[in-house]
């Protein structure tokens, strides 16, 4: 086995060095992050900082104007950084957040956990957490420009006798007013890469359940076209779990910025414009009434909300009774969602 | 004891001249209605046709646009009737729907009722029930005109031994984009005045109820500045309740129809409409994280979606860190549904 340090030389820079690139210093203070620099939840935080500014640096260029950075604090301990840009050239709403916190498990947090099969054992009733991630959705202006929506995210519970149970999870997925087939190949090609480098049943899986977790029930439909999504991933080993979490963290520029590029300059109408305010209108009730990440910050006593609802379009509309005219472009999307497709 | 035939000639003419009154001909077949003219089920669904029709015809008025009328059957058993108006001249949307359903309770809905404090006999398991009411949401355009949002409803039960468990549940409740002091104070006296015909606590109580139930818990904030809201009623006896609720419906055109007037031609500016749209973000998230109605109906198989979701917005708008300047009108709007205040 090689040497973690060796491993990672060449191809990560030093603590101090690295967090120079970021949006904002990380939240835990560098100091604690080196002393602790092999510990899994630092490597995490300087991903999750890592694509935070990767993202951020990379839309910025694209539509000229310029992220507003808010760092947050939590009362019961850790907090985060928010990134937003509103009304801009080319991005009607961009949020991208990270958020480490830690502190004891909610007895409410610890019987969902203990509902989804997890075993735990607290010193006192009591249960330490570190839970941190990396999410992020995007609404362009233009709507022949996808949204795209991404997080990842790693969990860490110590147990009575001082054992760590921990998990990795995440996915990207894209959110498009129209089908481009061409947008839809890359997209889930570049991600298929991605996982095939780590496990072929990843990317077949994780497709699957990706359609699956973005559900509309009430509609009969998805909220997107999909991509991959993950949960409670803890095997074979930590290691190789963060190695693919780093592929799929480090694909989300690939998989979504020459789409960007592409459709820069694609003229619309008013009608596709109205369009994309009813899809935006879907967006809201996915989020709202089903995501679990929602769900849980809105009952959760000390959330930031505005990070939370980041993740909401700045417009959206809801017509009674609208259904697109057979045959129409509008017709072949919403049929997309209806019966999720395999694009690669 | 007056014989209820007798009583009720002189108030309401009878069954089939009511009814060309209606938007449409009513849920159940207007022979049914006759057959059981002097049962709670008849005369509930005569009074949520009328309040439809008063009220739709009432909007129409100053609107001068029509309403679409959709009639829908169930096919679990019942149906409904949806009116809606969108993008008129007044309004940007006003549904008004009337529903009548009818069937076995899920074994889900007689658990809630349960843990309501009902104690529920079926036979073989099976609990026949009837629930009806009419309900509606109107969102205006001009920032100046307030949202309304009312609900009036009847719900039966048979268990086992052939009794019929029954109760009402309604109200009317205000969402202004500003404070305007004489509308709250015409709007609570005229529904306190309802109340005080019927008993002198029903305004404080359902007052406080109101507050408490419109509360968007994760933004500290009311939705409106409230109404009356009530539910569970069942005493002192049926005809008494229903004489409560029938004070009620009436009193929707007379609570909401002088705003709109006195508003209808209030100038506005491109700041004032964007406030609007704020709210309206707000409205979305009371309805779709928490309302009881909205939660039921996306939750139940069968159900229309499209007349749960009409009390959407036609649009809405969600800012990241939005926060009137102290000492604005906006600011004080807030303040209102932060502290939710007596306005009679």
């Amino acid at each position: 086995r090689v040497p973690r340090a060796a491993k990672e030389t060449g191809e990560e820079a030093d603590i101090l060095q690295r967090c120079r690139g970021f949006m904002s210093p990380p939240v835990t203070d560098i100091s604690v992050l080196q002393g602790n620099k092999d510990e899994m939840r630092t490597k995490m935080e300087m991903l999750i900082m890592e694509t935070q500014a990767d993202f951020c640096k990379a839309l910025e260029k694209v539509d000229g104007g310029t992220f507003r950075v808010d760092r947050w604090k939590r009362k019961e301990g850790g907090g985060g950084i928010s990134c937003v840009m509103q009304d801009g050239k080319v991005f009607e709403k961009a949020g991208v957040n990270v958020s480490v916190v830690f502190g004891n498990l909610t007895e409410e947090a610890a019987k969902q956990m203990r509902s989804r099969g997890k075993v735990l054992k607290g010193k006192d009733g009591k249960l330490p957490f570190v839970a941190m991630g990396v999410s992020s959705v995007i609404h362009p202006k233009n709507p022949h420009i996808p949204t795209v929506h991404f997080n990842y995210r790693y969990f860490e519970i110590e147990e009575e006798d001082g054992t760590k149970q921990w998990w990795f999870g995440g996915g990207t997925d894209l959110t498009p007013v129209y089908i481009d087939k061409e947008d839809a190949f890359h997209f889930h090609k570049t991600l298929k890469e991605a996982c095939d480098k780590h496990h072929p049943q990843y990317y077949p899986d994780f497709k699957k359940w990706c359609d699956r977790y973005f559900y509309v029930r009430h509609r009969g439909e998805t909220r997107g076209i999909g991509g991959i999504f993950f949960d409670d991933l803890d095997s074979p080993n930590q290691e190789e779990v963060f190695s693919f979490v780093k592929s799929c963290a480090r694909t989300v520029v690939p998989c979504y910025l020459p789409i960007v590029y592409k459709h820069l300059s694609d003229s619309f109408s008013d009608e596709e414009k109205d369009w994309q305010q009813v899809r935006r209108g879907r967006y809201v009730e996915f989020n709202l009434v089903y995501d679990r990440g929602v769900k849980f910050g809105l009952a959760t006593p000390g959330s930031r909300i505005e990070s939370i609802l980041m993740s909401l379009p700045l417009t959206a509309r809801w017509e009674y009774m609208h259904e697109p005219a057979k045959g129409t472009r509008e017709a072949e999307m919403l049929d997309a969602l209806r019966n999720p497709k395999d694009w690669v």
